[in-house]
């Protein structure tokens, strides 16, 4: 654990050195809002950026401590953080937001799928299954393989969840549950959908609640490439009723911050929630651009239980595009590259060193033309990926506001 | 000096850790730029959020060289940096963005006005004095009392201005004169302008301009308060002759960077060059909030020779109040209140002592009314400054993202 500079008074201490923490200190030094981090690196993405930190373990109850001393406030960058230290730092007075009662809900789709049950909340036909037999029934049950399975817990951006079209397929993973390593698995009816959907909303402890307009996520192997904000062609009613779904999810189980909520859309327009997220999301990266608030900055207003900004879109239509680490290393150059081929887009990059897949920075284009928006994201995004050149010197000078 | 973290390396060394420094934070971290500021104390609003640092003097070579060590191109929060010490680091092989060349027009009026007059650009008449009988010979020229006495280097926010209504209210002046204090004094006719305008022009040196909208600057006892963006009712034709003023000056004068033009609309319609800033400018700050590019992140893309973003506003009217110091002292916590009583706007705290009268913050609004707007962010930075208090508690849910 590195040392921490004792002279500083942070206003919110936020777990976890990834991505979504950088992507908070825009809205926080606009605002005021002093930051401190419980880093995994020195280098991690967030580390780079706030320089009030510890380099420290989050499921250390000692790191945990430390980060915390003086803050009032104490948010997350990711769900992983046990319970059970949680309680731990709200008997010591902090305040965890989200919660650990609710926290459990992200950190373990069981728990999810029962308490979502409870609420009556339309959602793919699930089991818990511990043995191939069960999986077999569950199969039955549901139509038929292939059938959904996914570990209760630790599973992201598609790993933790398997398409399974034959109960021998998994034997490796019930071999993990009897050793002890997967408490339990997941079961879910496989769902013919007409695409995906998420829904953010903000919410404060004293109840004020904002939602974002639903997005459409695009997946590729169970991870987002794309985002479409708004949906296209979501009709106004089913829209609502995806807004309705993230409100009370987040008031019933008491979320504060944000919580994003994906969906699947079927093709009888029937909304089924997919999975949940206590945090700022992939799919509300657009909101930094397009929308009057970003999904950063309301997610530190409501930690702090400070009024929330206004969720509506600034552009007609958003498209936000991940850059995966692909042939491109050295982002930073690379970035004149695409802007001069894309003028209009915003790129983001996360300070993360490049490997195969992984998110490393996105693109957010704004407009009014879908298509024209979504072909300028995606192709500064794949340059930014696999390296494609556009001369980035200049002709001759532009000149007016408009042009 | 204080220490420098050798491992970091850097794209930009930022000279001077004000406010304008701080809010280049925000793009710089989304673009994936590094910054090294070089700040007159730890606790400088831009050395708050700003890891990679050097307390330091901008007018010690020494420390200059320590802040530029490695670092390609170096950029400023203020004009005031020497221009020996900027050819110095010039000839170690730094690039100054802006270069001294250019600098030097916006630390000296007078070498600004002749520059000007050379290039027939319409200005108010001016001399330059250094006695009351050469004020006086002025004062006759141009039709009396009362005249405009500026001093040519180091004058900011109404100070080192005089509206002089008689040839013995700057006898003091006129000391500083002949004691050496300051070298030159600038005579400027007093303009009875119908209003202020001022256009932001960001400039690479590749020769890529942008300029942005132009908007009306309210000023106050020399204090610039409100921004109006776009300049409310301005002709098409006067708008479009101020961005060309603004790249003819920056491309002329060869600025890199953003540079203000600050501007006279006299009631028949003609535009007179006031001032110049080169760097970004109050008169900008609405961008952040108001415009597809901020000022701040054209000016890092401009000084690092990468491709400009666009600069249209993505609301009809945007209006930018700033927060002085006044009856409140905790900023942060009076932000929830401002939030409470006008949620349409955003807030932008700089980390400053309040003092009275000193630039803290400043709220933007933006939407279709100009009256509702300019309203809202009024009242919300009332409240900043003097302290009044809204509800910040929350009655019920808001559900849906167009509430």
């Amino acid at each position: 654990m590195s040392q921490l500079d004792s002279r500083t008074r942070s206003d919110i201490a936020v777990i976890g050195g990834g991505q979504l923490a950088r992507m908070m200190q825009a809205p926080a030094l606009a605002l005021g809002i002093r930051i401190r981090l419980l880093a995994e690196a020195p280098d991690a993405s967030a580390a780079q950026v706030i320089a009030d930190q510890i380099v420290g373990d989050y499921t250390d109850l000692g790191d945990l401590t430390a980060v915390a001393h003086g803050v009032e406030v104490i948010t997350f960058d990711h769900e992983h953080v046990p319970g059970e230290h949680l309680r731990e730092l709200m008997r010591h007075g902090h305040a965890c937001r989200p919660g650990p009662d609710a926290l459990q809900f992200a950190q373990d789709k069981a728990k999810m799928r029962q308490r979502l049950r409870e609420l009556d909340i339309a959602m793919p036909r699930y089991a818990y299954i511990t043995t191939r037999t069960e999986l077999e029934n569950f199969a039955a049950q549901v139509g038929g393989f292939p059938v959904i399975v996914k570990t209760a817990r630790g599973g992201y951006d598609g790993k933790g969840v398997w398409n399974v079209s034959a109960s021998d397929e998994i034997s490796d993973l019930f071999a993990l549950v009897e050793s002890g390593e997967h408490a339990v698995l997941l079961a879910e009816e496989r769902i013919d959908f007409r695409r995906e959907l998420a829904v953010l909303v903000a919410r404060r402890p004293s109840g004020e609640l904002r939602s974002y307009p639903p997005v459409e996520s695009v997946q590729v192997d169970g991870i987002c490439t794309d985002v479409i904000a708004p949906a296209p062609d979501l009709a106004d009613d089913i829209a609502e009723h995806g807004e309705q779904l993230a409100c009370t999810i987040a008031a019933e189980l008491d979320v504060t911050g944000v919580m994003a909520v994906e969906l699947f859309q079927t093709h009888d327009d029937r909304l089924l929630v997919n999975e949940l997220a206590m945090r700022p999301h992939n799919t509300g990266h657009w909101t930094i651009d397009g929308s009057v608030t970003s999904q950063f900055e309301n997610h530190l207003r409501a930690v702090l239980d400070e009024p929330l900004g206004p969720t509506a879109a600034t552009a007609p239509v958003s498209v936000m595009v991940n850059i995966l680490g692909g042939q491109v290393t050295d982002l930073a150059r690379q970035r004149a590259h695409a802007l001069a081929a894309e003028p209009n887009v915003h790129i983001h990059l996360y300070g993360k060193q490049v490997r195969p897949g992984r998110k490393v920075g996105h693109v957010t284009a704004c407009g009014h033309d879908l298509q024209l928006v979504r072909r300028s994201a995606q192709r500064a995004a794949a340059m930014m990926q696999d390296g494609a050149e556009a001369d980035e010197g200049f002709a001759g000078p532009t000149v007016g506001s408009t042009s």
